[in-house]
């Protein structure tokens, strides 16, 4: 469906990943459409030669870093639904990992979510698809949760929408230094996802 | 304490209305980085030099931007705290008001959420202070809540940045076209923040 195979993260070498961690940085401080793939280049200690060798273009490199921002969180998902039978404890664990996730990692979910409408129509179509089964398959388990009479919301699809809502925004106003630590946001917001779905215990 | 007195909104001419509209348009879309003034006044349909006469720079025209939507929350905020002696009925005004506020007024409240980092120092303490009374009324509302009560959360503090937060976050997901409407949005967000902060009713 990519219109570009998604790359082996494992097989990334040092030079390529020092390529990604500069590209974050700059369009997370200053914005796409401000950054050049020279500015990208200088920041990883390459040649601009050496980067177009991997990229032609600094949309590439975007598409690039979303694809794989928008996996590592649709993994997450999968994962704390696969964690549990039980919708409580699943909705528990995906709470708190896509919200630590976003702590954590708060620079690469920045770029994530604000740059996403410099992408090419392709490449944004790619990424739209991870944001919709990252979106679909949260609301599946709250509405199974209702179904099963643990959850009680008037509406499942609202209260999915709210839980990602509240993990993504952890990402513009969360940093290192700050007084919670990123397990300390992971658990509130783990036991906020449940009050908002009326989890029944 | 602002090094600039704050406009009155209701003196502005259409011309300047016009520059902000622009201003806030080319800010959201293309950051505020690779904005020029000559775009903003091209789009304001000014001269160069009739946008020079209000704003000596661009990081000045996003200083006021960014006071205005600022001192617009906190009025919110303020009022919603005022309409109610009940901690319940005040804090489901409170975030009534202001998911519906980020939803109506998303292009505005993208700038005033991500742009944040481009301002001068002077500028930006500025936008903190207003910031800080935004949080720190819903934290004082909050923990008066649990004090009567009438809320059982762990952690106020944590549970008024989580309101905020999710009443910010509309702007990013949020679009006119969208199929729930901003009063839907805001129904729904009053009660979920009633849900985090286990309102007893």
């Amino acid at each position: 469906m990519n219109s570009t195979p998604t790359p082996d993260v494992a097989a990334w070498s040092e030079g390529r990943s020092r390529l990604y961690e500069a590209a974050i940085e700059a369009f997370a401080t200053r914005g796409f459409h401000a950054t050049t793939t020279r500015d990208i280049a200088a920041a990883a200690g390459m040649s601009p030669a050496a980067l177009y060798a991997h990229h032609r273009t600094k949309e590439e490199l975007l598409y690039v870093i979303a694809m794989r921002g928008h996996e590592t969180s649709l993994a997450l998902v999968r994962q704390a639904i696969a964690s549990h039978d039980d919708p409580v404890e699943a909705l528990r664990e995906l709470a708190h990992s896509f919200a630590e996730f976003h702590a954590t990692s708060h620079t690469t979910a920045r770029v994530l979510n604000y740059e996403l409408a410099a992408l090419a129509p392709a490449h944004r179509a790619d990424v739209d698809e991870l944001r919709h089964h990252i979106d679909h398959e949260t609301r599946a388990l709250v509405q199974r949760g209702v179904r099963e009479g643990a959850f009680a919301t008037p509406n499942a699809t609202m209260a999915a929408t709210a839980i990602i809502s509240l993990g993504v925004d952890v990402a513009r106003w969360f940093s290192e230094g700050h007084h919670w630590t990123a397990q300390q946001v992971a658990d509130f917001y783990a036991d906020a996802a449940l009050r908002i779905v009326g989890a029944v215990r």
